[in-house]
């Protein structure tokens, strides 16, 4: 056959979190020892929760086998709103949450929702890499905001008016972030949340919050929901188990757009659309995430024990890269993951992707190329591993930078 | 605010299948009975078979719980490549598969990878709602090819060709059919496929033939995948564990893509991008479904008695429909639904979709209408339900009609 097949936009899809993984398999296989800084998964270094499992158990042997609402079950929908309302003092209809595949899988259909070839929407820069990947997948056009390093990466509101004011005659549908943020770990204040609330109505633009890492926050830092200061106007939260409730396999998310007004209505009523497309989220997987957020006692153990851990390990690693010469990050104040700024002047390699693949095949280090998030001259290093895994491998980094400085 | 944001593609996100379900669940909080006849879920009416359920929870047990490899656990990729050889005589290299979170999202992988805005894709009538629905959330535009009655609703080469004359002009990128049918249980012939795959040949048209069903084949026929027969030309084959391993729950698909052509290389790379994004399916389950396909003795027994049992309700069904003067199905080959003919002409409704909100109303019978799957005038029953139900559900029917003929 003459001609390729692939469609024009199929080009955007892929994740530069796991383009190298085929090298490192390969490495591997000849005999080289990787270590893989690049996913974030807890799952990795802390076992999931002993209550989860059980109640996944429970289901599997109760026969919760077939498929289950396309929305999701009800006791887990029920639970997610019992959370927001504990935690936010929200009060949700449980018909307001659809229950995803992911958080992705609600990225993938937030795109596809909104956005028609030739739309746009707000992402704010560095950003998770699927919030791109999937508005350029529906032919939609990012318009960026950057968020700074003397903000510590929060997004600053005069900089997102500045930026909307720019692009007046554009149809934005939507503005995306990741509060704590993937890959910055800025956490938004409060005050902030407001005035982007505002920005919002005064724009008629819609608000994703992503909130995978809302209990994995740390270093004095208090989390605040968009849903707490949202005063009416719409927006979406996304959620789900696979970091606060340390089960990344299992691949479950949600999306809730709990507002009553006529557009919110709407949207999430094809979100649930999208949902009946493929019948259902895998179901006793949610039977487990439903009973782990009503085990709210020793879920509160769990995750306190396991963010102090994390914190412990962000910090450790964040102090070792500060020591390089050639590598400086801010420190976070959530999730697990250090953006580094590399000093490219003083490298001998073109750019960030020749340093991440350098590090694979010289040293055996798997990290992120920071222009996968919006972020050229910057790699990401998920800070999971216990200490003397990230001692050892940021030394390893530091030297593959030494060796490489003009 | 004043705007509502959807896209324009989005209009065609949703489900025949399941649009009934937020009105029978209103007619069952007020306390009416509903007997479901829209989902095809074997786990239902048959428990997952125990070696199933037991790997799943010795997976969960011994920690498989983080993300997994975005193309799925190598085990279950070999397990897959094993089930080909063993079955269809086809010895896939286990990098030619790409797990999926179900035949749907391998379905919606591919509209997205191969249509831009514009493009076709044969659609064979009556059709899965999701090859339609997926390849317009794209921009796409289906031909039609309709499979008639005469011919047991298989797909008819000559139409085929007859259909692709007409559309020379049109960028037709792939053609996708379900083999054995949903909705009409059909089950093509070895020679009919050979046909088909002349006229992909000839058209450099790509093949998807999903045959999620090819285990759930009875009534005499014997099943032909069309790797059997595809001599080289491009193809990919989508498969699952939800209904020959009789776990729609666990929503674990694939997609092979065995070729070595640039294009089938280009294509199944793609798909692997895709499924970067979302960056792995449910762990544990792919370690069920790997283990019940090595488990050949104890699936063989299992899916024979499960396969006899359901042949044994879709032809009892079958008869019993034909009983009715308002209602003609053609018996079905393989899985697990009868498309049913209402005669129209002899009732005071207005089309199939009236039948179906009548029925949910009246009686309490939950079926899916016909023009869901481009069949009007139609209803597809599942099948799947013991002889008893199936008897009162469509006495139910005829009782309904009865009392709408004119």
């Amino acid at each position: 056959m003459a001609m390729l097949k692939l469609s024009r936009y199929s080009a955007y899809a892929g994740n530069p979190i796991e383009e190298e993984d085929k090298l490192a398999e390969r490495l591997e296989l000849s005999g080289k020892k990787i270590i893989r800084l690049n996913r974030g998964d807890p799952a990795v270094y802390f076992p999931t929760p002993r209550y989860m499992i059980d109640a996944y158990l429970s289901a599997l042997n109760s026969g919760k086998t077939g498929y289950s609402f396309h929305a999701g079950i009800r006791e887990l929908r029920v639970a997610i709103a019992q959370r927001h309302r504990r935690l936010y003092n929200l009060d949700p209809n449980p018909d307001s949450i659809i229950v995803t595949q992911g958080v992705s899988e609600a990225i993938l259909f937030a795109s596809s929702l909104f956005i028609d070839p030739g739309d746009s929407a707000l992402i704010f820069r560095p950003y998770y890499p699927l919030y791109v990947d999937a508005l350029r997948l529906s032919g939609g056009n990012p318009i960026f905001v950057d968020c700074k390093e003397e903000d510590e990466f929060r997004i600053n509101p005069d900089a997102l008016r500045k930026g909307l004011g720019q692009h007046k005659a554009e149809k934005i549908k939507y503005m995306i972030f990741a509060n704590p943020s993937n890959p910055t770990g800025a956490v938004m204040r409060r005050s902030e949340l407001k005035e982007i609330v505002e920005v919002a109505k005064d724009n008629e633009v819609f608000i994703i919050s992503d909130e995978i890492y809302d209990e994995v926050v740390f270093n004095g830092e208090k989390f605040t929901s968009i849903s707490e200061v949202s005063k009416g106007v719409p927006y979406a939260v996304f959620g789900g188990a696979s970091k606060g409730f340390d089960s990344t396999g299992f691949r479950i998310g949600y999306a809730m757009i709990p507002e009553q007004d006529r557009q919110s209505i709407a949207i999430r009523e094809k979100f649930a659309d999208y949902a009946k497309m493929r019948l259902s989220s895998n179901t006793p997987a949610q039977y487990a995430f439903a009973d782990a957020m009503n085990k709210t006692g020793v879920h509160k153990e769990e995750i306190t024990k396991m963010v102090e851990k994390i914190a412990a390990r962000v910090n450790f690693a964040c102090d070792l890269v500060n020591k390089s010469k050639y590598l400086y990050a801010t420190k976070p104040k959530g999730a697990f993951y250090l953006l580094a700024k590399l000093d490219m002047k003083r490298l001998d390699l073109k750019d960030d992707q020749e340093v991440a693949a350098g590090l694979l095949v010289e040293e055996g280090i798997q990290i992120t190329r920071g222009s996968g998030f919006g972020a050229p001259g910057h790699i990401r290093i998920v800070a999971l591993a216990p200490e003397e895994i990230l001692e050892q491998s940021i030394r390893k980094i530091d030297k593959f930078l030494v060796k490489h400085s003009k």
